[in-house]
């Protein structure tokens, strides 16, 4: 019996239009990792639950998709379990989709360690999975594009991350600002105002600072449970105006006493001093409320913004210390960011600034107007396509008026007519199916005319 | 605490050099492919269990890998269940992994009928997950690389699909034999003989005839219940000689009574006589032992086979002429192919057929001797990359024979050393490593010969 065919909530089907536009994405941000020297690794869809669990926080956990064992999963379960439900679904689940590409990374390092060349650079772009309340922009599977060096401390990696974003959507057209901070700088901030477990409404001040005004910041850093000591030392930083390289300089006698502090200063510098020598064509900003995966970043911080378009993040990253510790290879530090390539593309549509010609596809098609044109064709369409130019047939002997139908509903720019007075006159009626014209040409001539 | 990670068993990960050879696989298809008017799609790795189950016989459903619900899956389940492992399971699952690509697929066209452009030509290539027992070839995720045309009963099809084996196969320098059936021919044989329950047994028998001879494979016959009459028809079908048209021109008589047989005649006539139209490189062969998926196929049936590696089918397909119709589209006629990856990556691994530059990867790397060496040569790197060289630099100021290990084991084929000479001079020393030959060089002249 038929039933009616659907696909699970918050997954999606792509077409040939929405792939031609996202293949668009993945190879300009592909070309520029391969460009910077980055090499491409997968791994598999489906990691150990060991390796996934605990390692996203107990939300996360929830969030994992679990694929059940293969074979009799239930067999030998006692019935108590069943009140358990967590139990149970551990017992009868040890595998789990990927979540993110982090973690199979760190996996993946540590895993092949001695066949690794140290800094490694590596870009990933695959699927992840997670089991969130799926809502407009936000779904069951998308895809992460991750870019990430790990073993190397050089702040020469995260000047080359920013020229990345940089290079990327230059490319791809878009108008960006990349937003800079440094977790060794919020580590500072919440030492010298003796208060560490403010740092988040902290950093939502100052986010707030330029909407609600500073007054109204500073009554509800009181009503956090700042003292005035504290907001007073806070002050200047919500006050903080020039050049990213001034604000540095504002922050320097407020972080003095901080050891920590004062060192994410002078890596903010030298990142920026980076950044000033080689050149950047997208605005690049000193952004002290940026705070995003504090427990997990040990050093520079990373997001981007579009300037011209109402969207999240489509970027963000940062250094970690010790990512790889978890699963028994401490101490060794990486760098990396990840595109978002769901929120690139609904930018680009926004904008319109997906380029016209990238849907690609088809160039020529032949008609089908009987078996003997048929075999006159199709040498010709094999010698076009060695040409390199793709190329079809119409495959059923039909009315013209279908065949053109096709070729308008899939953008096909040229028809070659094979009638009998081509096959007769050994000649080929080449059809502009955009401007109408029309030209009779030898093979050669044929051939030759496409490919321009 | 630290684990020793691992991933489950049968899944890969894939490294650098691994990826740059299955790239190399994939582009070579996927260029084809689009060459020939095909488009992408991709489907997501979950597809309901209704659209995967039953649709792979008894067998294919135990090797689903199914997915847990998400949230409370296990909560209001009934203890007496869990004696009843399927319908526990079917109770807490209602998403599966993908099997092939064929089934979602068909899924696809029937939910997206409506936006498609029939006839749909369109190619997929993105993992598949089944829960076989893993075992050297056999992995429980891997790649399949399928096109198909759906929506079109026209031969050309199958000449087209013939083409792109011959074409994908031939920029792939593998040798293979494209071996060709028909199912309508098999039925014929099997109505003629009036034995339709020993087609298998027939086909297995026309297989092992150039090994056995004919006296061992009658006896064969004999033992599996063919009676004398039965075997004195088939007898010329294994005897048949010549090339692929005297073949078939040899079963016109054996099937003249048979309308079916004599149409799967009629159409293996018409495919072998437009691939003679148009000129394959490869070998074809008529090959009426060929009965992959009988169930499943109703037309044409392909197989390809390397000629120098031992391996089994590098790439298969046939026509089906109901494949939507579990899905409530009756009657659309198809036809694919599936290019089987792993097999192909072992073949050109075993003949050394890989290119030797398709680990791609970085071209030229700069030292790093120092800050002000470094602050010298970013500049320069950058103006290398916008001339779309592959290029990165030492990210550690350290010892340059650490420099050159590291490109050493990178395959990196040029350095740019930049110390205190260079920088005082305005130039470059450019040292090809292959050779040990060093130049130097002004920056323009340095980003002029990496072109080369």
């Amino acid at each position: 019996m038929a039933q009616k065919p659907s696909i699970p909530k918050g997954t999606r089907d792509f077409g040939p239009a929405e792939m031609a536009r996202r293949d668009y994405i993945f190879n300009t941000i592909r070309g520029i990792f391969k460009l910077y020297g980055y090499s491409p690794i997968e791994t598999p869809a489906m990691e150990n639950l060991s390796t996934l669990l605990g390692k996203y926080g107990e939300e996360g956990d929830k969030l994992l998709f679990k694929v059940l064992n293969s074979g009799d999963a239930f067999s030998g379960i006692d019935s108590s379990l069943l009140n358990n439900s967590n139990a149970l679904s551990v017992k009868v689940c040890e595998k789990g989709l990927r979540y993110d590409l982090t973690v199979p990374f760190a996996r993946f390092v540590v895993q092949h360690q001695n066949e690794i060349v140290f800094p490694f650079k590596r870009y990933q772009i695959q699927p992840v999975w997670r089991a969130d309340r799926p809502q407009k922009g936000r779904y069951r599977e998308f895809y992460q594009c991750d870019v990430d060096v790990i073993g190397s401390k050089s702040l020469i990696n995260e000047l080359e991350l920013v020229q990345i974003v940089d290079s990327v959507f230059h490319k791809l057209d878009i108008s960006v600002c990349i937003k800079i901070n440094n977790r060794k700088v919020l580590s500072g901030i919440s030492e010298v105002i003796g208060h560490p477990d403010k740092l988040i409404d902290i950093t939502i001040a100052i986010d707030k600072i330029d909407k609600i005004g500073l007054d109204a910041v500073k009554e509800e850093l009181t009503s956090k449970g700042l003292d005035e000591k504290a907001i007073n030392i806070i002050e200047p930083i919500l006050n903080l105006k020039g050049t990213n390289i001034e604000k540095l300089s504002a922050m320097r006698p407020i972080l003095a006493s901080s050891e920590i502090g004062t060192a994410g200063l002078d890596e903010l510098e030298t990142v920026f001093e980076l950044i000033e020598k080689v050149g950047i064509g997208q605005e690049v900003e000193l952004d002290l409320s940026l705070a995003r995966g504090l427990n997990y970043y040990t050093g520079a911080i990373f997001e981007v913004k579009a300037k011209d378009a109402e969207m999240g993040s489509i970027c963000g990253g940062g250094r970690y210390d010790d990512l790889t510790g978890i699963f028994g290879l401490p101490d060794v530090s990486g760098v990396g960011i990840s595109f978002g390539a769901d929120r690139i593309y609904d930018v680009l549509l926004t904008l319109d600034k997906f380029p016209s010609g990238s849907v690609g596809g088809t160039k020529v098609i032949f008609t089908n107007l009987g078996e003997n044109e048929v075999l006159y064709a199709l040498p010709v369409l094999k010698s076009v396509r060695e040409a390199g130019i793709v190329a079809e047939i119409y495959t059923e002997k039909t009315k013209l008026k279908k065949q053109f139908d096709y070729a308008d509903k899939k953008s096909i720019p040229y028809m070659v007519i094979v009638g009998e007075d081509e096959v007769k006159g050994s000649c080929f009626n080449l059809k502009n199916l955009l401007t109408g014209e029309q030209q009779t040409l030898a093979k050669e001539q044929l051939i030759e005319q496409l490919q321009k």
